[in-house]
């Protein structure tokens, strides 16, 4: 098997302001910025099911609310737009919410530094990001242990150079050798600094979105800013049925300033949401609509995605656990629900509970990687590197993963039935008991007919075996080490980068050494 | 996680000949004998696409056409229902193949001895069978070495024991400690009497298709044979385009017999035949017409299966290659092709060209899996226990895998809309920022509600890392020998045993000891 990497192809754009946001893809390919889905999504949710789980949200909506905690502005502004509040209780006379969620845009560009990397987020595309949050890592030493500022900052790099992964992505590990109040400084510089991919920002306080968007604006110019998208951010309900502040005052930055937040429900079925797969999708459907309508009541139009994490819980021990069927029903009837919504949906990834990057992470992971695409999900978080339930960013996995996000693309395109595709003249040619590899239409063909892996191991096992029998997790980590010393940061203008480094120097000034 | 092993479920009908075929399930669970889909199958194919593909099959059975090579009686049978024979290039007529297929039925019950395994393999059913034809083994001591008898008969224990298997299959493994002349019967044998579950006969010569008749007279009786299918068996193509005198020796002994057969085109796509997608289906569907009309010109009604087996050949090395994206779109396109000739549809497994139960293997698995899952597909051969592009059966995949197929009812079976389903209830008991636990409808319904891994360890990574760090396949081993070790052959009449075993004998003396 060849492990040649795709060829730098390298896409500028003029000077000025385009030119400082320009294609520089040293040490990076640019691969497509993002996939196109050819054939219709999966559906396994009737019509008239789908009409069932909506009327039922809007009975949650109604009856049960939804509990917008600590933020008494969120309050007023949902008051002012209709709603009942009663206590921090606020409930959605039926069809606000819907209404509401109708100025949300069915899809959005999200910028990048590099506008060859500018993805579109909504309608039949999909842009995979990798995993989100953990605070531990297993490194190219296979060692799990607590996550650092260096760790995520090769995270960022090899997400640069893996041609799978369209999207930086936000907390790729949890950088726990800095201060809480200033990590996300670093960690918002190094998705600008270190790749060109689009990034999200910080959601743990309000102060730390207006740094993000602060950030941005050095690096993609305030006036650019003031009229596009250029971070999306994860906005996680407190579910069952509940926005707490930190979440909420995050929300409200971004969408005042016309930046996506990916509105998601994160619901272990079973413990936060009832035992059920059509409970489960009424409940996320209410709690992601009543955070896109907050969105929109706070700026009509700001550009959301509606989010859905479901996992279901062993019943018997209480462990999440993944790659299982019922949270693939979930997925699918969540993209449903989120397509007559007309918003982008975000779910699934490349999840496990394994420890290792052993069968059952393998499993698991395709297991969950396939509904999400042929749910024809748009945005896709934790799409490589997730490990153990989420709390290790796996350096091998990572790799693993995007390897075989490679192949989406081939999958999703559909069946070509050009003269060439249907290939008559090769059948002619070729005739009973002949081979094909000689004739003309496999020569003019060979080079990109069947998608090719560039981890998988092919060879005989005579070969294999001959080369030391290096399993799957292992040829990972050699790779992952041989692309960061390969790695070559993309160029940025020196003067913008002095920016950024001054304005975190400033903040890093100001900020408290603390933990919260 | 639970490692409980589903209780037996006895199945008992009354005395005589349904008394020896009655259920006897110590040692082997009964689960559902097959898998009812309650989803559409996915369709990636248009319906013009369709046509277009059905008009290019025309055009290689009339034009092309396919050669039946050494068999002088399928050339006369041919050329007594019209088609047109030029040496042994066998021309149909536009029209006259699928004329012809037009009396194989869409469904057919294969019996087992035991009632309650019996199958339907047609219309919305799917039924799940090992790996067949491996050479190697890679045992219990994850050691990889040539097959026994022993082996063959360790995997079909284990296939009688695995929940995910509905059918025993065939070829498990190839015993090659035992003469070719010879091991046919042995092989039968070992399902009749190590399992309880359907099976697979004998194929490589007319009279081991014979000796595998006779035998399962003895095991259901002569008149219940006559009247009913009791085998299925493998008929591969020789492709591109080809069939040869010993699969059409075989196909005719088990058409006559009213015996159901699984008519294959086996192709690596790119060398057997185009490169391109398109190609392959028109030439897998004019394959499996060929032989299917055979089939029907032998024995007008005989139940046929129109099988597919596609990979893609990795165009750099040569090697074939699994769950890569090509043939995930063959499998969907000719299910649809199967579908629409009113046949059931043979595809997919559990695939993979690794060398180990890596994470390789259960990606490739895993995406072979899935489309051939959400395609409907009907009879899954290779669906445990396949490793190195099949020339190696793993006793510890076999175990992994099977777990996987146990999910595979869950996932299919739709989404439950009942009130119980939407748990309304469950959603105004528990209300914002409560937990579902406790519910009412939690206690009713967490039994059974989300499907559950007997292979995947969800434990935190310390209770994991504690018990050793033990990774997915060697706790598969494990199983394996737990398994095998708590085996209990499943009774059978010791008259009937009796027979079976002079009937292997008086055929032993006849037989010479050689190797073809």
């Amino acid at each position: 098997m060849s492990e040649t990497e795709p060829s730098v192809k390298k896409s500028r754009r003029g000077g000025g302001r385009d030119g400082r946001r320009t294609a520089r893809a040293a040490g990076g390919a640019v691969a497509a910025p993002y996939i196109n889905l050819a054939i219709a999504p999966v559906d396994i949710l009737s019509d008239e099911g789908a009409e069932i789980i909506e009327n039922n949200a809007e009975i949650i909506l109604e009856e049960i609310g939804i509990d917008f905690r600590d933020d008494p502005e969120a309050l007023d502004i949902l008051r002012n737009v209709g709603c009942d509040i009663r206590g921090e209780r606020v409930r959605f006379p039926r069809g606000l919410a819907r209404q509401l969620c109708s100025t949300a845009p069915s899809s959005y560009i999200q910028h990048a530094r590099n506008p060859a990397r500018s993805v579109e987020i909504g309608g039949n595309k999909m842009v995979f990001a990798p995993v989100y949050g953990p605070p531990f890592v297993r490194d190219l030493n296979n060692e799990r242990r607590y996550a650092t500022m260096a760790d995520f900052q090769n995270l960022v790099k090899l997400t640069y150079m893996l041609p799978g992964l369209h999207h930086s992505g936000g907390t790729v590990c949890e950088p726990v050798d800095l201060p809480v109040t200033k990590r996300h400084l670093e960690m918002v510089y190094a998705h600008q600094r270190y790749s060109d991919k689009p990034y999200m920002g910080s959601v743990t306080a309000p102060s730390r979105a207006h740094d993000t968007i602060e950030l941005s604006k050095i690096l993609f110019g305030a006036d650019f800013v003031a009229e596009n998208t250029v971070i999306s951010s994860l906005i996680n309900a407190n579910s069952p049925m509940t926005w707490d502040d930190t979440m909420l005052g995050a929300l409200k930055v971004y969408a005042r300033h016309k930046q996506a937040v990916v509105i998601s429900p994160f619901i272990l079925a079973g413990a936060m949401s009832p035992v059920s797969v059509a409970g489960t999708l009424a409940q996320t459907l209410a709690e992601a609509m009543s955070g896109i309508a907050f969105a929109q009541a706070v700026n009509p139009g700001a550009p959301v995605i509606f989010g859905s994490f479901a996992s279901s819980m062993s019943m018997q021990t209480g462990a999440p656990t993944f790659g299982t069927p019922e949270p693939a029903k979930v997925l699918y009837g969540c993209a449903k629900l989120a397509r007559r919504l007309n918003v982008p949906f975000r779910s699934g990834g490349s999840l496990t509970g394994s420890k290792t990057a052993d069968a059952q992470a393998a499993y698991e992971s395709a297991h969950t990687l396939m509904p999400t695409v042929m749910a024809g999900t748009n945005f896709v978080l934790h799409a490589a590197g997730w490990m153990e339930g989420g709390l290790v960013a796996d350096f091998a996995k990572l790799v693993l993963d995007a390897d075989q996000l490679t192949m989406v693309p081939n999958l999703v395109n559909g069946i070509d039935l050009s003269e060439n595709g249907q290939a008559l003249d090769a059948l002619r040619e070729t005739g009973p008991g002949q081979h094909f590899l000689g004739s003309s239409h496999t020569q003019a063909n060979f080079q990109n007919a069947f998608w090719r892996s560039s981890m998988a191991d092919n060879n005989t096992f005579e070969q294999w075996s001959s080369e030391g029998e290096v399993a799957s997790a292992e040829r990972a980590r050699k790779r992952a080490a041989d692309l960061l010393a390969a790695y070559e940061a993309p160029a940025i203008d020196p003067a913008i980068d002095d920016a950024l480094r001054a304005y975190i120097a400033k903040r890093m000034e100001e900020l408290p050494d603390t933990d919260y």
